[in-house]
């Protein structure tokens, strides 16, 4: 299974895509961000943004994407100009017919360091284990990408798990 | 010149188009709202939304759309949603090649009833008598973009009387 995470943002999006082998390892297949000039009319960024994950989703096929989960930010002002980007992330994946999930910055902690509280520095160490990489992938926003990547390949491992069991 | 007026939302986005005439005339092309249904998953709420006004812009060619400035709602919650929804029809606005402009709810109403504390009832009420309606458009948010759109015909029309004057 294939899962590209998305850190969505008008100047900058993050993006990782990460691979689930059928032995269960993670493979890290690209990652990266998409940035947009703040000197562009505001719709064309938009559309540099969809057009990146469009092209990303053209070229690595992945099943499903995953982002953060709306968070109220104490700065409004960006929150809703992160919420602006986020929704053209999530009318991307429903015009590629793919399936989003939403994670809150805690079960990101929880799946990929096993402790909801892990600060930053250690989230970014585990993605690089994970994905047995040789450095910390950068920027941030490609990290914390690859992060949610790898959050929906465990949450959907342990969905599996919950399947009910027939007794043959 | 032909504009379409945007109230987005994730469940009602509310759509007005308005032409002028040569003769300065404005006259209602049509106006509606886009639903969607809550039980429909996010991302095809969002596409709805999206070929909805993409539907619009192939069958009345507008050359702008106008929507509502960013505003900060006291419920976040809600201004969060209506700023995914917005996010939307700037990038549809963006994919078509349209100009997109944005005014705040005082503008609006200065624009189209010549007071900028007037009442939703007060402009609703020009909004009709500017196009020439035998009712009050309904539901609201499709009265709100007819407003939009008679706005950004207002405004257009200002910056072009602004244009430097050259004296032959």
């Amino acid at each position: 299974m294939i899962v590209l995470g998305i850190d969505p943002g008008i100047a900058t999006t993050g993006y990782g895509i990460v691979k689930e082998r059928s032995d269960g390892m993670l493979l890290m297949i690209c990652y990266g961000v998409i940035r947009t000039d703040p000197q562009t009319p505001y719709q064309n960024r938009l559309k540099e943004v969809h057009e990146g994950i469009f092209g990303l989703i053209e070229q690595y096929k992945p099943e499903a994407i995953a982002i953060e989960k709306l968070f109220f930010n104490k700065n409004v002002k960006t929150a809703l100009s992160v919420a602006q980007a986020r929704g053209v992330v999530i009318l991307t994946a429903g015009l590629a017919d793919l399936d989003f999930a939403e994670y809150t910055p805690i079960q990101v902690k929880e799946s990929v360091a096993c402790y909801g509280r892990a600060d930053k520095q250690q989230v970014q160490q585990m993605v690089k284990v994970l994905l047995g990489l040789e450095e910390i992938p950068k920027p941030d926003d490609a990290a914390d990408a690859l992060a949610l990547a790898i959050c929906h390949l465990h949450s959907y491992k342990m969905r599996r798990f919950d399947l009910p069991q027939t007794i043959s």
